[in-house]
Parts: C-alpha cells; sequence; structure tokens
C-alpha cells in the first residue's frame, strides 16, 4: 500500500477567483507511483472549495454570479448575517463553499485520473489574497 | 489489497430523470470479493451527479422542483447564463450537479454497503438522452 | 493495511441542530491505530448531513437561516412538497441534506486529522429526536 501526501499552496491575486487544478493533482498523483486508488484533494480552510466541473469561462462567471443570488455578500445590511457581528465579513464565502462543497475524491486507474472528458478539478477560492493550503491525499498501490 | 473498476453506460430516455443505481453498486461490490473498504462513484460527465437520498417518487419530484427554481434551466433569455453563449444550453444542468453534489463515497462492511434503511443510490441525469459513463472504483481488502 | 468501523448513536434534544463531532471522530481514528489514510463519516440517515466548517454559533445560525430561505421548512401550504403528500413532513430536510452534503473524507496524517486551524466536523441534523447513526470508516496503515 502506498500512501503520499502533499500540501500546496494558492494565494490568488482576487479575493474571489477559481483556478484549475487538474495538471497540479496529475503531477502529484504522478509522484506518488500509485497505479490504483484513490485521490483525496480538499482546502485547508473553511472559506474555499475544491470541485469537479468545466473549464468553461463563461460558466465559471456564472457560478459566481449564481452564488451571489443564492448567498449575497453583503445583505442589505452587513451585519444580516450572525456571523459577521463577530467582526468577520466573509459569512458568504462559509455558505459559497458549502454550494460549491468542501472536497473531491477521483479515482485513479493505470496510473491516471480515471476522468470523463470534460472533467477538471478546481479550486474555489472565496475569501483570498492570502496563503491559502490545498491537501492533496493519494492512496492505493 | 484488492482495487476493483467497472465503468457502467446510462442513457436516459427523458432529458432530466433520475436513476436508482444501489443495486448495480451492489452487484459490483460482490464482483470486487472486497469485504471491507470503501466504493467511490461518481459520473464521468459534468453535467450528472450520483447522490444518495430515498427512493420516493415524489421526493424525487421536488428534487427537480426545487432545482428549477434555485437554477431555472432557462433565463427570461437563454443568454443570460454566460455559458450559453458559446452555444451550449446546458449551464443550468451544471448548476444543478453542483447542488446535488459529484460523487458519494460508501463504506464496505462484511462484504455490504455499510447503509441506514432508507439510503439509496441515484444517478441524477440533468442533460441526457446520450450514452453516459458511471465510474464504481471499490478499495479494501 | 488497516480497516476499522465504528457506528456511534446521536439523539438530539431539538429537531433541527448542528452537533460538533470533531472530538469523537479523532478518538475513534485513535482507536484504529491507522497513521496514514482516510476516514469517511456520513449519516445513515437521509435528513441529516456530515460536514466541515467553522465551530462559530453565529454562523451556524446563519446556516439555519440560509437553509430556511431556499428551502422552506413549510411551504405556504405544507403539501405543496410532493414528499408530504405522503404523509411525511420532512421533505425540506431531504433538500436540506442535499444543500450541506451526505458525507466527508478527511485524510489521517501522523496518526491525526490533517486539518487547517479551522476545519470542525459537524453533524447537521434536519429532523431529529429520535436516534440516528453516524458511521465512522477509517482506512489506511
Amino acid at each position: 500500500m502506498k500512501i503520499y501526501t502533499k500540501h500546496i499552496i494558492v494565494n490568488t491575486e482576487k479575493k474571489i477567483d477559481f483556478v484549475r487544478i487538474t495538471d497540479k493533482v496529475r503531477e502529484v498523483v504522478n509522484d506518488s507511483g500509485v497505479k490504483e486508488g484513490l485521490v483525496l484533494i480538499n482546502p485547508m480552510h473553511i472559506t474555499a472549495s475544491v470541485f469537479i466541473n468545466d473549464n468553461e469561462s463563461g460558466l465559471l462567471s456564472d457560478f459566481r454570479n449564481w452564488l451571489e443570488k443564492l448567498a449575497p455578500m453583503h445583505m442589505e445590511d452587513l451585519r444580516k448575517y450572525n456571523h459577521n457581528l463577530t467582526g468577520e465579513d466573509n459569512a458568504y464565502a462559509h455558505l459559497w463553499r458549502t454550494m460549491m462543497g468542501r472536497e473531491t475524491t477521483v479515482a485513479i486507474t493505470d496510473g491516471k485520473l480515471d476522468f470523463g472528458p470534460w472533467e477538471e478539478i478546481f479550486y474555489g477560492e472565496f475569501d483570498g489574497q492570502r496563503d491559502k493550503r490545498i491537501l492533496i491525499k493519494v492512496l492505493g498501490e
């Protein structure tokens, strides 16, 4: 049984951003030497997300608009989120990460991510402009 | 360590549909010979979902109505989703799959899916009427 | 390869509640003896959720309000959810569990949950006041 762990750091220029990390995950899977198994990818922060969807810029902007619609960054009055009464201003980011999901687990078959043609892994940053960590854990043989 | 991989094909008659796949997953777990471990189940497409919920037709129609409410298939003007400016018409399906989740991981104990009484695995198709693949990966011993 | 399974029971006083279970999961990981691997945590019921977010009471109340906004417990008329035509009254709880997610998978590194500083595991109960089970499955070496 092989188990391999990598923590990577991202720091987005924008407060809200989507970063494609498929190639980075592939590199870690290669380094692990695992030919058959699973890889777990998750942010180590609670205002970010790792998810799988289409690498199409229009769709990524649709995600952004949709998140804002279902969980506005700013309520009419910022204080309408109870979390923001603590001095925080990022309640929306905790909700967005919930909508997009925390983590993904991907199958490794024949040493490769066992993906369909359009599957791409993204890191969704909802409160960035600072160092954040992503955990990649590979397990198999 | 045993690792077993199966790709199955689904092609729904309806564009939007929910297909119960619990028995198919059980069959794959049986074939794997794994008695203790995990099974990952995910669509290999980004307009579909694998999730666990109740096998009750009223609830499945509630899901359908709720998805439409939170992410309408058609905005007033179809072009209101940026993704649809690329010639696609399925932006809604990418959002629905996000709401329902991409994948599920299920524990295997004593050779069986370690489920509560009402847990059932569904494939949610949001842009069907064509061949789609589901990946089932079993890992354990 | 070590595999360890634990089923725990929760029974919340309130119908809707969030229970922090990080320490319980840590205890099970310790008991498993696994130093490197994965732990899957999921409710065995379809009106509950296991998720990772911030242990801040204001945020937990924001989750509650947000769930109610996007999937009201009671529609103007209770029967507006088709699921509730079957005699059930908890269609909302199936939707809330979908929004919050069924399960989480967490990496174990050096015998510990490989967490960032604010990650905490919660059990979200959406139709409680009765015994419910949570499954914790540890796999690794």
